[in-house]
């Protein structure tokens, strides 16, 4: 089936994946969608918030169903599998079962959340984040893509309804349990000689956008000591940002510059930098970010009052003295899975010996309805390079194909 | 007249200007300059590499004439004089003439060059460059926009023929002398409180560009151990022009950068930087240029080999061991303008006291002229706050009106 996405959004040139949320590749992506579930005699919804749900069996908050599946939607230049495979391989784990003759006690969903990546308009998980409500209808749809256009402009284009968008409950009850199948994105189970693992937890993990603001100039005319320039803040933030977060055991990675005006011949007056910033320890991501904006000029309010639990995604903040103004995009804190489930699907998962358990630095939708209180679990697959997020994202066939196993495992465990 | 440019290519966010060569808003500015030849009863030509000229009589090689004009391009949210200015106050001050009745006893044009920013294509002047010979035609045709369209596609959706590009003797040898009114883009008239003054010398000027080739990977899952980031050497390479520009008494700028893919959530592949570098001395500025090639890790055949005065926009060299390739965009040497007649023009254009004398670290059309054996002059109108290349560029309307007169004075003297 992978085989059957291989073409839509592809760049011939990086090989890599261009498939960004509502764009034309991403609404054909959702076609293939509902035609695998149309083949298969699913029942297809998809919910105010532009989630995709594909149904054996007829869930209600009475009887919730256990539902698998991922995203479509691709970072920029990105690798088939992250995304994909989990999406195909639910399907796949679907007709296992029924290969198997397997009569589920409860329903079986397929799930395809919207704009995972957060590509376009620079906040992931936003499907799962308004389904749960930690994202809030208005400022999802204030977001801005590089053309300027609004999550409300692109909805509307594609005959969506932006005013829908919010918090659904009903939804999220059919929902007993939710399993996330997804390439690894290190090299831990190539490490350990396993082809599938489990997720013990996610790694907290933000953006920040730094805001350098100088003065547009010349760049022949204007003497050195009569610049405001601000790649030199942004230069030394990026450098700042690798040696403390070496210091401080975590990740920090500046991968989005925008400099404004951007004339080769002139002094920019504005230089933005994404900071993303993840590690084990909250604590340590968010002094890190703190640390980073004190050194820019910015004052910081998170330093003073750090992020609750429960502050996923919160409204952009900012402050400024001095050029820079840092604003937080995005923050989820730790994720862990719950325990039991965890063990649970780890023995169905592993054959004879349960499948081994690793912590993940990634954000998943799993780690957004998990956080939102639903029983959730995630399975690897492995990555023999550990590359992801780039054209040379792989995994094995036959990894792939023992994770489609391991998956209607789990599938039949649950829903006994 | 200024006031009836305002408006195109206005970006009414930033109050800037996007006039990008052979773009909707350069056609119109085009379209302005036919009629105002028209009006005055000019006789319009465009040469075969795009540039305008609009001549009060009829030169020939044997009876060339005095030209003066400018550009109407425009970088990128730039400011409204760059440019526009010397194109206005050519026709203005061929108004003045004829309101003075003064008869020319040579021919009087007024010239539009084409590309002269270089904002789309990356490299400046095109047009004066291909009219002198010292770009080749091949290698203009083939340089690409942000669209990825080459000048040779844009050429041709705009109705010219690519294949007349190239030097052209016969136009050129119409131009007996060329005088460049510029809004000055530095304070040195503020300082002298004068509102004319004449150029000594263009600064010999560059563009290089950096690109640093990386891993691309993610940004949460990838060890700090494992990554191979590009835009860890892009930061020390911004800070250390910056350090090598002050120890050597030149200016370096890098004012426009690409980061691609450019996810927030991946370290990039690829990550590319413009060196802007112009200096006093030419041996200072490539010194600079091979130092910061070399602590990038690339090689730089320009150490060993510095450019000779033909040299100038010289097809790209690049070289990279490690993870850096440097290739030079543009090469201009030093050009003093011919000691004679910036006296002269001084002298008309000072009134009792001959126009302060000043160099200049901007490259121009006149430059490109005069290096090609055109004898070739420039007037600079003050500029208050020196801003140039930035919404905020600004002179006022006395001193550009002073300008005029200046101008007007000037060509009297030259076409007796």
């Amino acid at each position: 089936m992978l085989e059957q996405l291989a073409h839509v959004g592809r760049d011939p040139e990086t090989g890599g994946y261009v498939r960004d949320a509502w764009s034309p590749a991403d609404l054909e992506l959702r076609e293939w969608f509902a035609g695998e579930a149309g083949r298969r005699g699913l029942d297809l919804r998809e919910d105010r918030n532009g989630n995709l749900w594909a149904w054996w069996g007829t869930p209600s908050p009475r009887r919730p169903g256990v539902v698998t599946g991922s995203h479509l939607d691709s970072v920029r230049h990105g690798g088939a599998y992250d995304g994909p495979l989990g999406v195909v391989s639910a399907f796949a784990a679907l007709d296992l079962l029924r290969e198997r003759s397997v009569t589920p006690a409860v329903p079986v969903g397929v799930a395809c959340f919207s704009d995972e990546e957060g590509a376009r308009f620079g906040v992931p998980c936003v499907g799962s984040r308004l389904l749960t409500g930690v994202l809030a209808p208005e400022r999802a749809l204030a977001l801005t893509d590089d053309d300027g256009d609004t999550l409300a402009d692109v909805l509307k284009r594609a005959g969506r309804r932006p005013d829908a968008l919010g918090r659904d409950d009903e939804t999220l009850a059919c929902v007993g349990t939710f399993v996330e199948l997804h390439v690894e994105q290190g090299r831990g189970l190539a490490g350990e000689g396993r082809p599938v693992g489990v997720a013990s937890a996610i790694w907290p993990h933000g953006r920040w956008r730094f805001d350098f603001r100088g003065r547009a100039d010349h760049a022949g005319t204007t003497r050195l000591s009569d610049r405001d320039d601000p790649m030199l803040p942004l230069a030394r933030m990026v450098l700042a940002a690798r040696e403390a977060a070496e210091r401080r055991g975590v990740v920090a990675t500046v991968g989005k510059v925008r400099v404004s005006p951007g004339n080769a011949n002139a002094i920019p007056g504005l230089a933005s930098a994404w900071l993303d910033a993840r590690g084990p320890d909250e604590r340590a991501v968010r002094a890190l970010v703190a640390e980073l904006a004190e050194a820019a000029g910015a004052t910081w309010p998170a330093l003073a009052a750090p992020a609750s639990p429960g502050d996923a995604a919160a409204p952009a903040r900012s402050a400024g003295t001095g050029g820079a103004v840092v604003r937080e995009e995005s923050w989820t804190p730790v994720v862990a899975f719950e325990a039991a489930l965890r063990d649970r699907v780890a023995r169905a998962a592993g054959g004879d010996t349960p499948a081994p358990i690793l912590p993940t630095g990634a954000g998943h939708d799993a780690g957004i309805l998990a956080a939102a209180g639903v029983p959730s679990a995630m399975l690897f697959v492995r990555n023999p390079t550990g590359v992801s997020h780039a054209p040379d994202e792989h995994a094995e066939r036959a990894d792939c194909e023992a994770g489609v196993v391991a998956l209607a495992d789990v599938l039949e465990e649950l829903c006994r």
